[in-house]
């Protein structure tokens, strides 16, 4: 292989794919390295952890084509730290040369050969859709920050793509939230997708200004993101995620519009007081007095009590981790938020006074 | 203890000394609280680790003068969260209340009076000048850089304040590399006194934009910073400091200009290379070629060289950690920088072209 390729360009596409071959733990060395396709006018580059990869394709100019592979961090911080010039790459065995003006450098590499086969869609049977990339961020970032770690539970360390009466939403829960955002409107084919939440992250990592939509492709295994000239493939994962939508309550005893900066602010304070308490805090709404308290249990380092006038319709008191409650706050997009309170065991739902598209439940704590 | 305070003026100066509260280990746990001194037309703030003492001085309104000592990073944690209106303090007992709008909080303390006294300065004994800010922190980090965190060498912990011909430098050294710094012309008395690098690099933390110069008293065991309305005290190292003079070499084979962002850039790169090797690189000079180069030993992951034309009056070679190279061409202050290389052996010299009060010194590695 013998290419020509811009530092700029380089370096840029080798920080987006370094990083998932930086992920890979042990196991087979190759994954550490990235995948190097020099073809005609434009250089292919990709890394995969085998449960997800990353391609990227980068003009270039291609004077005889090959295939290489080499440590992806090394060449990245090496590209990256090179002028701004035209960088040439030639391959000979396993041996990669690398020039740039007064800089020369041979790395090892390994050959292309060994590099695992990359998983592929078949178009005819994917279902496709576009997102906005905007729209996009915003609703993965709304939603993932519900999910679980917890490996023992796989379908709850994903995000649920499914539709529902024509439209698609994603969900996400770790046993004690939900997080609930409608994504697509009007999507023709049925979708039931547990995506992992790696798979989202490496996507909204590797979004850039310039890029203006997300393109997906859902298989029966398989999941392909693209945008601008990266992809993204991943496996699903194979389980089945609860059936989340009768967890919503569908009533409540109180309805009340509060302002978001200042809930936020109450919370705060109050979880500095609540460490010992795992993050407990209790929310209460006082009809005679027209206020909506924040307090933490009296603990070793104080108390605390925090309130704001508000439109009172019934009592209510719950208590909540504080930083669910945080998480679901920042997760809304409005100035005031909405809290629904039912009762000191019932999910507190939270969500946006005007748009009626996302849905944040917690779990009450027991008082 | 009555007092109100607006609550930015608070928060940014719990900032500053709820850090030497909060670097405490263990100990007594009052060394983790702030003392609060209401007085009249001044709240005073004082944290201390025994080693170093941070007092900022905050304007207030006290309607009862006292003082009570709180947990520093609780109390500067919820101070910042607080909206920007006029804060009430008021202790009783052990307890201090704080509130604010709707906050209300209750803190549990310790009384002031097992707080450790702090040392105090005889204005007298003491020698004192003054440096404008800029300055302060350009050559103190010129110099920190140097020094050691061996605690078995208490001495090349420090950087050490000497006068030497009327002037007063900084000098710091981990036995590895040596930074010189001259820091103040026209210094009457002498100092030789060894500082702590954690405290000016507690100074440097606490330095603002509002801040213009920093006035510095050195007595036999003490040294106190004082700027703006902060003042920090801090014991000197009881340890005698190397006579550092005598390494700096006076005559060199080769000494050449060399642009300094390339330099780095050749640095950096070599040092991806060299990094089974513990960052050994290799810097070359050559007459015939008007070259200087820099290349890593061939390791594992590959090799590297880059080279730059210089002006070159001798061949000269030597074997460099990268990481003190990085360190010493960052520490310098223009565009270009002089390299003094006399042999394999020798210390290299690193300083600026068109100034002279910067000294940087590393000692080569075998090679």
């Amino acid at each position: 292989m013998k290419v020509e390729v811009l530092q700029e360009r380089l370096a840029k596409a080798l920080n987006i794919v370094s990083r998932v071959a930086a992920s890979t733990k042990a196991g087979l060395p190759i994954l550490s390295n990235v995948l190097l396709r020099a073809d005609d006018k434009q250089l292919v580059l990709t890394a995969t952890n085998l449960e997800l990869a990353t391609v990227e394709y980068v003009n270039a100019k291609a004077s005889k084509n090959g295939t290489i592979t080499v440590p992806a961090k090394l060449l990245s911080s090496f590209i990256s730290n090179l002028p701004k010039e035209t960088i040439k790459l030639s391959s000979e065995g396993d041996k990669l040369t690398i020039e740039a003006g007064g800089y020369k450098s041979i790395m090892n590499g390994i050959a292309a050969d060994d590099f695992p086969e990359l998983p592929s869609i078949d178009e005819k049977e994917a279902v496709t859709f576009k997102i906005p990339v905007d729209l996009f961020k915003e609703s993965v970032n709304q939603v993932i920050i519900a999910s679980s770690n917890d490996m023992t539970r796989p379908a709850l360390t994903g995000v649920y793509l499914n539709t529902f009466d024509g439209m698609l939403y994603i969900a996400a829960t770790d046993g004690y939230r939900l997080a609930d955002k409608k994504f697509v409107e009007n999507v023709k084919s049925e979708i039931k997708a547990i995506v992992p939440t790696a798979a989202f992250r490496e996507v909204l990592s590797s979004l850039s200004d310039d890029m203006e939509e997300v393109e997906v492709s859902v298989v029966d295994t398989l999941i392909r993101f693209r945008m601008g000239e990266v992809e993204i493939i991943s496996k699903l994962i194979d389980a089945s995620f609860p059936d989340y939508r009768q967890l919503i309550p569908k009533k409540n005893n109180l309805s009340v519009a509060l302002d978001k900066a200042e809930l936020l602010r109450m919370t705060k304070v109050a979880a500095l007081f609540a460490q010992e308490s795992n993050g407990s805090i209790i929310c209460e709404a006082k009809k005679e007095d027209g206020s909506f308290s924040v307090s933490a249990v009296a603990s070793e380092v104080g108390e605390n009590s925090s309130a704001m006038k508000a439109d009172i319709s019934e009592d209510a008191k719950v208590t909540l981790n504080s930083r669910y409650l945080l998480d679901a706050l920042n997760a809304t997009t409005e100035d005031k938020v909405i809290l629904e309170i039912s009762g000191k065991l019932s999910p507190v739902v939270v969500k946006n006074v005007k748009t009626d598209d996302y849905t944040h439940i917690i779990m009450p704590l027991k008082s």
